[in-house]
């Protein structure tokens, strides 16, 4: 098999988008990475947050496409795997590059850096800047901005530690600094030229950097960045330095959570009807809405961070333009906790960063804004017909006015009472293990430019590197 | 809220798309329908057929929007229901118009006629076809040329005994010829104006006619049609007739089955551990790859009944066009049965079908295609992270090399073995009945026109409307 991007559907790109473009002008591409974001998690968080006949920001963009996840075999990179993980998907986007699950930018099994699109950008002579809701250090991230063999290797500590999904392999000898190596991902990101970099993993800038008695942090201080950790400090930056703004220890908070922080739950079943050959009846949990997470109130939102990033980019960047990758990140990470109401809050942050990218695009004429997924996720959404609890008022509890239902998920469920007063059933049934999976999906590609009806994930990279003249 | 399509959506549609096309040309609107056909269904046919990387003929349509799917309830019109059937929304891409599961072109709670495109077409001159693997009396196909209250009543034998899903309403009783209506749906087909109809369903027009002595066949006879029921006679048609094609008793045989007819399985737990608080341990099915169903070999093809269906309607439809709906129906039965071979093989037909209309459309040019889904389904693609039977060889065998996985799907599973030579994980977890749910995505629409980003699914009727100037 080859790797290579489809020639062709550039080519038509590049007719049907591009060549308007003064090339004088400052160019600017923003590129949304909603996490796990596939169709049904998009219409799941629609349907609750604005209806089912609502539009959400990215519906307004005009061009559609279609994006084949591709990953390679570590083992044997000629072969696929058929579902994918964010650090293979993100170095896809990053650098055009196919890989195996849990690299950062390297190449699978000869374990190359591969050169990213920031890295590209930034010797251009363009700014560059990352924000995401993760740590900075976590895959989608890292894989613009770093090179490493194991996603886990994000501070000095987890070089020996960090394993791949499967357990073939462990460790990032190859690249500690002492063998020769760039360091932890934490370490290439302090030494790094990335103009901005916002999100969380605060923690893994206080170890000390691998072979010193420093922590990262100050080394990255001393390679020119102003390292701030609150909202209020990043409002007064004027773009003058560089900035690394750790806003967590680790992972950002999320905006939603179920009420009372319920999570999706199994449907109950009566103790005898697990020995029993007769239909196993079962109660389903009880309706709920969601709620503020209240320990979202101090944490920066995804589009205070996405339009100060913007704010300072456009000032870095001058007369060239800038490249910023956005990341909702706990969309999936709260997908894989069965948590409806916390990745529907993250598909709103995500959503509302958009529109402060389109806000920018309005103003500056010449920015490619890209929204996708990088791989799909666990969520489905499935009818009800199930019994509902006898306390629920629907227009259809006439029909479900029992507690026991003899038809129902074999995974965990909730019974999201949406806006228009309706109940919406959401499936976790992937597997049986503590975090849900990741599914093996096509993901969609919005853009405010034309786009093909069908991709390889790794033209996004293509497109971006056009626009950009890299 | 309110249930009509976005008046701007259109207004660029047909600025963009349709102001060049002459207007004196024949006008020819190709809908394809892959029932149930969501991304995550696309790309494990893909898979599948045409390896990771590969190109299925539907990829090269160079514009892709993306549907919501909109369900009334019965009960309460103006509240949303969050996941379809076919009968729901084949009426609202027929008619532009939303209405409730069960229900065939006639309003929710008000039970009123809706008119269809294919009726539109017919009365401003065009030909129109409908082409189908189901019956022809099944949702789909019915709700572009029948009005009924209930899917079910698809000959005189069910106007009592058809039921909704949620078992609320009962027969077809308003709509009895003895009470004024129109008939069961295989009347109203035999009694109809379409000028081609090809699928399966005989068994409905063996029945008599209500009231009468009469088969509904030949009744059909009677108002013109020429009735026929082999490919070698449907070869000889000249078109000079209207014609109605039945090639099998009720569903057309599908194309490929799995491996000596293997379905999804459940992994097998021993029994020790359905009491055990122990890690569940399982057995996963043995891999498979898919093989012909013996059964088809004398089935005629749906690109082979499109392909006639093109030939005749250009034919009849002269100076003004045609209308044709061609539906791919066991992509959506094959899924509800957990077959993911089955679905894969009916996927596989729809897009040879859809080269049929490509080819056409280069012939002719004032050619619209549409190809889309009426709603989701069940299959997800998940991760290979279990344990795989010792006899398996893939490349990464070594980490699996054991019979026990103690993480897998609470539903059930098919391992495809694919021309990779990887396997692919097909998960079927909606629900444990004997038939696997739709979900609520939102689906996608791909064409030869451009598209806007986003639509509601009603729009694609207004497309096809101002495409054939009705």
């Amino acid at each position: 098999m080859s790797w290579r991007f489809n020639a062709l559907v550039l080519t038509t790109i590049l007719a049907l988008g591009f060549s308007a473009l003064a090339t004088s002008e400052p160019r600017y591409v923003i590129l949304l990475i909603g996490d796990g974001m596939d169709d049904s998690q998009i219409t799941l968080a629609r349907n609750y947050l604005k209806g089912a006949q609502g539009r959400l920001q990215m519906d307004s963009l005009p061009f559609r496409s279609s994006v084949q996840v591709i990953t390679m075999s570590e083992q044997d990179p000629s072969k696929p795997v058929y579902v994918a993980d964010s650090a293979n998907t993100a170095t896809t986007l990053a650098t055009g590059q196919v890989t195996s699950r849990g690299r950062i930018a390297t190449t699978a099994k000869t374990d190359k850096d591969l050169t990213t699109i920031a890295e590209l950008a930034k010797a251009a002579g363009y700014a560059t800047g990352i924000v995401t809701t993760a740590s900075i250090t976590d895959a989608t991230p890292a894989a613009f901005i770093s090179h490493i063999g194991l996603r886990g290797c994000q501070n000095s500590e987890r070089m020996w530690t960090a394993t791949s999904l499967d357990k073939s392999r462990q460790g990032c000898e190859a690249d500690l600094k002492a063998n020769g190596g760039k360091g932890s991902i934490a370490e290439q990101i302090a030494e790094g030229t990335t103009d901005l970099i916002l999100g969380g993993g605060n923690k893994h800038f206080q170890i000390m950097a691998e072979t010193t008695d420093q922590t990262v942090q100050s080394i990255a201080e001393a390679n020119g960045y102003s390292v701030i950790h609150n909202t209020k400090v990043l409002q007064a930056m004027t773009g003058e330095e560089k900035i690394l703004g750790l806003f967590a220890r680790k992972t950002m908070e999320v905006k939603l959570r179920g009420k009372d922080d319920r999570k999706a739950e199994h449907p109950k079943r009566k103790i005898k009807n697990w020995l029993s050959w007769s239909p196993n009846t079962a109660t389903l949990p009880e309706p709920m809405q969601c709620e503020a997470n209240p320990d979202f109130a101090n944490t920066p939102t995804l589009p205070t961070m996405t339009q100060a990033a913007l704010d300072l980019l456009v000032k870095r960047g001058g007369d060239k333009g800038f490249f910023l990758m956005v990341e909702s990140a706990s969309i999936d990470k709260q997908a894989h906790r069965r948590n409806p109401c916390g990745q529907i809050g993250e598909l709103e942050q995500l959503d509302d960063a958009l529109k402060k990218a389109l806000t920018f695009a309005k103003q500056h004429a010449n920015t490619l804004i890209l929204v996708t997924a990088d791989h799909g996720h666990a969520a489905q959404i499935i009818p009800l017909r199930y019994a509902l609890p006898k306390k629920l008022s629907t227009p259809d509890k006439a029909k479900f006015d029992k507690s026991k239902a003899d038809i129902y998920s074999p995974g965990k469920v909730a019974l999201l009472q949406t806006a228009d007063d309706q109940i919406m059933v959401i499936n976790y049934a992937t597997n049986n293990a503590s975090s849900a999976d990741h599914t093996g999906t096509q993901v969609p590609l919005m853009s405010n430019q034309p786009l093909p009806g069908m991709m390889q994930q790794s033209e996004i990279f293509s497109i971006m590197q056009k626009y950009l003249q890299l």
